[in-house]
């Protein structure tokens, strides 16, 4: 059906209607008193939502542009980097620092696997002369729906002093990234994922201990000058014309995403992963990730018998229902499940409802009912 | 009055009220086929509105974003540049250019002052081993209200052989940019300004000569490679997460512009210039670019005998009309008036009539009427 479609992708995610209908707003002038005072309202609370009091500051770009500004910002040509690779994302952030003359070193695990923390430990503990300069990680890594262990591989960094930079772009606002406690120095994000928001605004927290790195840093940039933002963020201003619509939006999001609690947000998340995960095994459809390491945002599933592509195109055509299909070499593989965002109960149940029924349509063989009701215990548990 | 606000700034300019009903709808996913659908007509629009067959590039970025990816993308560090600068953002992209370590020569003219092409013609000339790479020009420069003359620049570059790139920021949708016809290489702009919708994407037009250059292009780019949105686009996609929103807006902008049609856009705007300049000359408030070389986008005015930022205080306070201030050494010096995409000729006459009644509150003489009716005199001739 037309204007019926349901996202259950990692991006764009559902927007809610007060979202959508504030981003219809007739604009306002970007230098005006009344935007400062947007400007304000959001910075502080997206410093909420990132537990942090580092500079939090807004680009107009997608999650990759956000990513890139934190990377090339701290860092000079020739620059040794360990970077985390177990997917499209973490390939993505070795090809920018290839695009700008790192020294790049993968620390690589198969898609669908976590990267290990030891390889890291190894690494760093092997440079005696501190010629690594930061480490760069991807918390949840989309194209796979494998949740990185952050947490230790940033003690393993902070032994060695190197800065870490992660991509938070489809963890932040479904897990915990805690940026003060943990000491993250560079936390990347997009809009059109925990955000509750369309695609169009990236977010990037920096510490005070990566803008010590700032003014050595060589690498040639202008838009993506996160030394421009910082300067204006600090009078409520933006350096060039932002997205003022979106900011609208981001101001009703987020006032949103406080009235439900940060602990609250999180749960959920946990809880539809939770859900979605034993509604796979009851339907004996293969999870890509192990259960130590999925991502609350996404859940990755490899099914046998029954095409992963048909899979999504059923679900598309017949229930309007968009799921996410695999990336590169994964292409045809998998099929990847969204619950990520504005996301209630209701939809997983619907979603998985669906899925059942598409299976059925498919002449895959399962006990029709198992999953809907293995993800009914665990909402209801 | 809350939100009464009329906008009369350079940008962002007022959007149609469809225009932003069609930002409201729920996004769709960027990797689908409904979105390929969108993604090809609105390039389709873009091309018919750039008069050009070259390809057309949609960023989520600002203006500058869009300009620094239409110059990074064809140069190689040291490369020589000529660069007209009479304004901010003249200024901003020699200032681009010298972060990416290119050899700039700047053409200056006073703020208000249009550049001199025969400035271009002589450093062209005497640049007999063709060290000149490029030649960068602002056409409408918004921060002075000045309209440059990229024809005639243009034909001193081709006689050249270097690349010309052009700002087109505030003059797109204002007024003609033949991009073949004159042989553009490299076009900028940006979603707020004569597109009728809020900012949040930029649009680089390139042409076959510019991209014999890029593959020998060495400044180091990611986010910013053109030639990842030109692969993607000829598969009616996008190397990163678009602004699904802005694109549904901007379906519909782009229709209502087909429905007007481009010489009568560009008729509507000149005449709100022309008219906006006479009631200007009338209230003697004496204007800073000549008419030879004024903005259809905008139109600046350095008051004298009355407060240029006490006549915006007024404006904003009591009339709820915004009017941008002076940038830099023009900082209350100048208030410019704004003529530029969605505004129709009574809005010409309504910021007018609040002009003359800010101007009686403060008590600078002029005759009652005068403005209002030079305007009303060639809005209806």
């Amino acid at each position: 059906m037309d204007d019926k479609l349901m996202l259950m992708i990692p991006g764009p995610t559902p927007v809610p209607e007060q979202v959508l209908l504030a981003m219809a707003k007739h604009p306002i002038g970007h230098r005006s008193g009344d935007f400062s005072k947007v400007i304000a309202e959001v910075t502080e609370g997206l410093k909420w939502l990132h537990q942090t009091q580092n500079d939090l500051l807004i680009l107009a770009s997608s999650g990759t542009g956000a990513m890139e500004a934190g990377i090339i910002n701290f860092l000079s040509s020739g620059d040794r980097v360990l970077v985390g690779t177990n997917g499209k994302f973490g390939d993505r952030w070795a090809q920018v620092c290839e695009a700008y003359s790192l020294n790049v070193t993968r620390i690589s695990a198969e898609w669908g696997k976590p990267l290990d923390p030891e390889e890291f430990r190894t690494q760093l503990e092997a440079d005696t002369d501190k010629q690594i300069k930061a480490v760069i990680v991807t918390h949840s890594e989309t194209s796979a729906g494998v949740l990185n262990d952050v947490e230790t591989i940033n003690r393993h960094v902070k032994a060695h002093g190197a800065l870490i930079m992660v991509d938070a772009v489809t963890s932040l606002g479904a897990t915990t990234v805690p940026i003060d406690e943990w000491g993250l120095d560079v936390v990347a994000s997009g809009s059109q994922k925990g955000y509750m928001l369309p695609p169009g605004l990236g977010f990037v927290a920096v510490s005070p201990k990566a803008w010590e790195a700032y003014p050595h840093a060589n690498l040639p940039r202008f838009y993506l000058d996160l030394g421009k933002y910082r300067k204006e963020a600090a009078k409520n201003s933006h350096p060039f014309t932002p997205p003022v619509n979106m900011f609208f939006g981001l101001q009703v999001a987020l006032k949103m995403m406080q009235k439900e609690g940060l602990e609250n947000i999180f749960a959920r998340h946990q809880r539809q992963m939770n859900a979605t995960r034993a509604a796979m095994r009851a339907l004996n459809l293969p999870l890509l990730a192990p259960d130590y390491a999925a991502s609350p945002a996404i859940t990755s599933v490899a099914p046998v018998g029954v095409e992963a592509e048909q899979i999504r195109s059923v679900m598309r055509k017949q229930f309007d229902i968009a799921l996410a299909g695999g990336q590169d070499h994964l292409k045809g593989k998998i099929f990847r499940v969204g619950h990520l965002g504005f996301v209630s109960d209701r939809d997983i149940l619907t979603a998985l409802g669906a899925l059942e029924a598409t299976l059925q349509k498919l002449n895959y063989d399962f006990t029709p009912g198992a999953g809907v009701s293995a993800a009914a215990k665990v909402l209801t548990a």
